[in-house]
């Protein structure tokens, strides 16, 4: 038995999110109804992290183990014929020891939430952006994005669903950047609470459309109540970029 | 009576491209049919540049006529408005003379190709991107491009069905870069022939595989032969980018 790592790409669009539910179609139906018929059993996949329903990736990480011995680069092809024509696509594999586990042996995570800042609607970018016609100011964002940094207690943008036993963690950076008509929000941390990126980008709008000042980032990240952020920021603009391992897994 | 040009981005992705053809939805059917209805009659649109089919644009120009007055910003509002659900955007309308002329008008034309160069096939990036897994040398790409700058007969990268009246065209600029996986081919020049930067892109592919050198690019443009040259890239890597007007348009 071989334990293997697999980098992953999908775009989230029409996807129910990472994990099957009732209705809808799951990246994760995808990729073991892949695994599992190059290996002709059932294989569970486990991943990094569950994304939400329409959130893209980059950069997810998944294990499986299988019976057979394979090349990693034929691996890698055997699953991107078995996931077509889906939009998700292996990107590289690696063997990892048998008690190697894409979520628990993580110890980073980074995401990039997108902001398309103009009057017109995107039609190059559309299902990969969050729209916002109303001019922002990325540095006022910046600014207040700052105060999240550090470990505290983010209950306030935290999901009511959230399944995490605490609600602190650890935010090691979160960046927002203006390229022209776009804005970037660079996040990254050990891990993060259920739409803890999409709370925090959703409350930046308000500081980046001069709603809240700053420094009510402090004011609300205190306050430990999910009621004084803004709005979850729709899932279209997130993207799960990068997941971190100690020794890096794809070199 | 006031001409307008407008700036357009759209996703070429199952469009029969500008023009209209027999069967299929056209660019210029759903510009048309959004200008006519806010018109109130029929409104013909002239292009800067007839895109193909699958071919995208980040800066398209075009004009028409208005007879009622309209702020540039409502006018662009309407417009999209009316574009919807279709994957074409008015990014900005500017008033221009009544003789000024999208297609005539324009002293430069800039064409982004983007190769997709990894194994895995696109799952962001798909229908925006030319896929080819093989490695490909862009410093050699590079250095063949730069033969292509200058005034020459540039029949060899001519569709076999161009219309224009001559073969001769000054190419500016002929950059190709890497970024990661992503490689980019940026081509400039008061006009281009039909084809011609996919034909210029499609022949450079064949020198970053190694099967031609960079200076083969110089015998192939030399022999005024399309068969000398390599096969026409697929449409959806392509992006026409800009175009030039003096006095600039939309500032």
């Amino acid at each position: 038995m071989q334990r293997w790592a697999i980098l992953l790409e999908y775009d989230g669009t029409g996807f129910v999110g990472w994990q099957q539910q009732a209705d809808g179609v799951s990246i994760q139906s995808i990729v073991e109804h892949a695994a599992s018929t190059l290996a002709g059993q059932p294989t569970p996949c486990t991943t990094a992290g569950r994304t939400d329903a329409g959130v893209h990736a980059e950069g997810q990480v998944i294990h499986f183990d299988l019976a057979r011995p394979i090349e990693p680069e034929k691996l890698v092809l055997a699953l991107n014929f078995h996931m077509k024509p889906h939009r998700v696509a292996a990107l590289r594999a690696a063997a990892v020891p048998p008690d190697w586990n894409a979520r628990f042996s993580a110890i980073g995570r980074a995401y990039r939430y997108v902001i398309l800042n103009r009057r017109a609607r995107p039609a190059l970018a559309h299902g990969q952006v969050w729209h916002l016609p109303q001019p922002l100011d990325a540095a006022a964002m910046h600014a207040g994005a700052q105060y999240l940094l550090g470990r505290h207690d983010f209950t306030s943008f935290r999901a009511i669903a959230c399944q995490a036993n605490s609600p602190l963690r650890t935010l090691d950076r979160l960046d927002v950047r203006r390229h022209g008509d776009t804005i970037e929000i660079i996040a990254a941390a050990r891990s993060f609470l259920h739409h803890q990126v999409r709370n925090m980008a959703g409350t930046l709008k308000l500081v980046g459309e001069g709603r809240l000042p700053p420094s009510a980032m402090a004011d609300i990240l205190a306050a430990c109540d999910r009621r004084r952020a803004g709005a979850t920021a729709p899932p279209e603009g997130l993207f799960l970029t990068a997941v971190r391992y100690a020794p890096a897994v794809f070199g």
